[in-house]
């Protein structure tokens, strides 16, 4: 790890390194991140709440003394719990989410619950966090506070969760990893679910070992060595005419890199009938939340929320089923082109973040939901502009481990140290929100 | 209707008809269901609790004044919800589930909760229920109590849930109805899943235009004409080698007698390859299940579940991934055969109830279940040892109103009024359990 660093800059792998050592007490941690968060809270509005009085648990466990966020539509028995909606203002759970429990039982210390916009499920209203690159812009949504958190050093990972593009897309928005690992490899009890296809609980964080910390000990994904030269297939998608200048430049210029550095770099194309594939993702997200909301107050919701559950109450059950099946028949077929490679580059957003009124458009990120594999949006670019850009690395369902090797490989190789720096919020001190 | 007939042996469109009318105050049903469930439940243990102060709400809804049951795995208000689990007792949700509410709006009395296995997931141990037809035999499982409470008369519809066999297994052994429709179709908002892709919320009645009724309320499906000579299709399936003699005869007895009736009815098999499609089921449950009741308090679940939980948490995603891919290649395939008929019969159980140490097999129904298609277990024929044996009539996703128009052809044929009788338990004074 770097020799000097301030604790808030540490990512939670150097925390528990420096706790575990002996360097360092939990209490210099916590209050170190505490005081981050006073600094810069007023500014960027990352939290539904935070545990000043956060206390260490002891143990030897991989996460001892690291602080962690949590969305505020995952669980926790000492922190309201709000999804977001108002509905819910001061809502407390009885116990926490299974991922919760299994991070403090690991050691972590829930330092508090980070903003998203109504049940992690619209982009309007948008919540009110900032990003933390340019305050006019969204840090992304919906795990908008997460993103945020962890970006500007108030927390250094922080659980999200994605039903189209809710991980990678704020991650990429604000310049850190953002991992979606496959669909149902964390156990969701205690998540506010949204749909049941799609909704996957994921890890953001400023290191590619911070990822696979916390997924290690979430999904019980066991960390592997990456190849000497990893193959890496560039997919440009039939999106790709969709894409910011921003976002192609991203891709030939980390392509290049990549390639200068060893990889295997080549170009890869699926099958045009995929490209079908994203238009049935508003439809199974519709008919599946018009059932799993149906029991909230439909007048007190937001506006774009009850379009989306009338959608979803329009759809027969033959539309439905015929979108399911439609994903359902590429799922395979994409895996298998897929595994010819080590992991697969392909564009996380569309540029970079755009202003705040909204959370920024999933197009990139919903195929790779709907197919349910793992997705690390890796930030490797930075726009003309200086904001960050992400891509991300995708694979096979069920080829995680292999995938975060690859993107260890990678941010070896093209970042320092193989993590991201903390931001520093420039308006924090000139706009006092 | 039938002239005279108890309150307690009315349908629930008889009873919504005589208290319209006027013939009936809503008071005397439920004093008549109260008197009914008093006399039988020392003996059948059909519920976990009853609202005895049931009133009347008023309004011109089309469910005014009838009692329902209602799983216990399902929220409700007023009434503590168990879920079938220690863990739960005296658990009062804040509020009823989406489907609760809606029987209520159309003027529905929730009666009380009926009794299910722990979670709806296991069959050891079995709730305390009894089969009103003998109390040695199971009521079948998981909607245990809802299934006996219909059948006995204590209510005269009630809702189940089905993640295997659940509402099928139930309404065959205790000689009703049991509907199953297409996955997704009842909103699941309130409803304590156990698994994403299968728990499906369905409904027990003594006739089939009583299950019309309230898969209108519940899912919008509009009742269809029949046509006057229904195609139905004669499926025995791969499993057929496993099926009692009195599964045999009761698909060759209502075979004669629906064409009898001025069905067409053809033969039919699926592609061999859809047999090993049921082998997928308990891969998909239980990695589901290790998922979404990861929360639970592991040490305190009864031994066959902790052994679920502990096989899913050992299924890797990539086995995960290869079972949902074969149940979804079968969908579109097996929905396009059913296509051919208005509705297909096959076996819905094994043979009459087994002993009471068990909830019975779910061999014959979970195919369907995995496929999302609509199934409706119809109480056409009896053992030689006068206990009921239920066939299934299924149909392609979607299809639901035009498999209940078939369901109810058959049922108008084959039984008198087209409904079955309330059964008086025989035993009910002889052991007071």
């Amino acid at each position: 790890m770097p020799a000097t660093m301030e604790l808030h800059e540490r990512t939670a792998t150097d925390l528990h390194d420096l706790v575990a050592g002996g360097a360092v007490a939990v209490q210099d941690v916590v209050d170190a991140l505490v005081a981050r968060i006073d600094a810069l809270e007023h500014h960027l509005r990352a939290w539904t709440a935070v545990e000043r009085g956060c206390a260490d648990r002891g143990g030897a466990g991989p996460l001892h003394g690291v602080p962690v966020g949590i969305k505020d539509n995952i669980d926790t028995a000492d922190l309201p719990t709000t999804y977001g909606s108002r509905q819910y203002a001061g809502h407390r759970p009885g116990e926490d989410a299974h991922a919760v429990a299994l991070l403090r039982d690991a050691g972590g210390l829930v330092l508090g619950k980070t903003e998203l916009p109504e049940f992690a499920a619209v982009q309007e209203p948008p919540p009110p966090t900032r990003n933390p690159h340019d305050p006019t812009r969204t840090p992304g949504g919906s795990s908008s506070g997460s993103a945020a958190a962890v970006a500007a050093g108030m927390v250094p990972v922080a659980l999200g969760t994605q039903t189209t593009g809710s991980v990678v897309r704020p991650a990429s928005f604000c310049g850190i990893f953002g991992f979606k690992p496959t669909f149902g490899s964390i156990a969701t009890a205690g998540v506010r679910r949204i749909t049941t296809s799609l909704d996957t609980v994921g890890v953001l964080a400023r290191s590619v070992a911070d990822v696979e910390l916390l997924t290690g000990i979430l999904a019980g994904t066991a960390p592997v060595a990456a190849p000497a030269a990893p193959r890496i297939g560039l997919l440009r998608t039939a999106l790709w005419d969709a894409a910011d200048p921003c976002t192609r430049d991203a891709m030939d210029a980390v392509a290049a890199r990549i390639a200068d550095a060893g990889a295997d770099v080549e170009e890869l194309e699926l099958d045009p009938g995929a490209g079908a594939l994203g238009e049935a993702a508003p439809c199974i997200q519709h008919v599946e939340m018009a059932s799993l909301l149906a029991d909230e107050p439909y007048d007190a919701l937001a506006d774009a929320l009850r379009g989306m559950l009338d959608a979803g109450r329009a759809t027969s059950p033959a539309a439905y089923a015929e979108a399911q099946d439609l994903v359902a028949r590429w799922r395979p077929r994409v895996d298998e082109r897929l595994r010819r490679h080590e992991a697969v580059l392909t564009p996380s957003v569309l540029g970079e973040a755009p202003g705040a009124e909204t959370t920024g458009d999933p197009l990139f990120c919903r195929t790779w939901t709907l197919l349910g594999t793992p997705a690390m949006s890796m930030p490797l670019h930075r726009s003309p502009a200086g904001l960050p850009v992400g891509l991300q690395l995708v694979a096979p369902r069920g080829a995680d481990a292999a995938l975060l090797a690859t993107a260890r490989w990678v941010a070896e190789r093209l970042l320092d140290d193989g993590r991201v720096a903390v931001v520093e919020p420039a308006a924090a001190q000139r706009d006092p929100g």
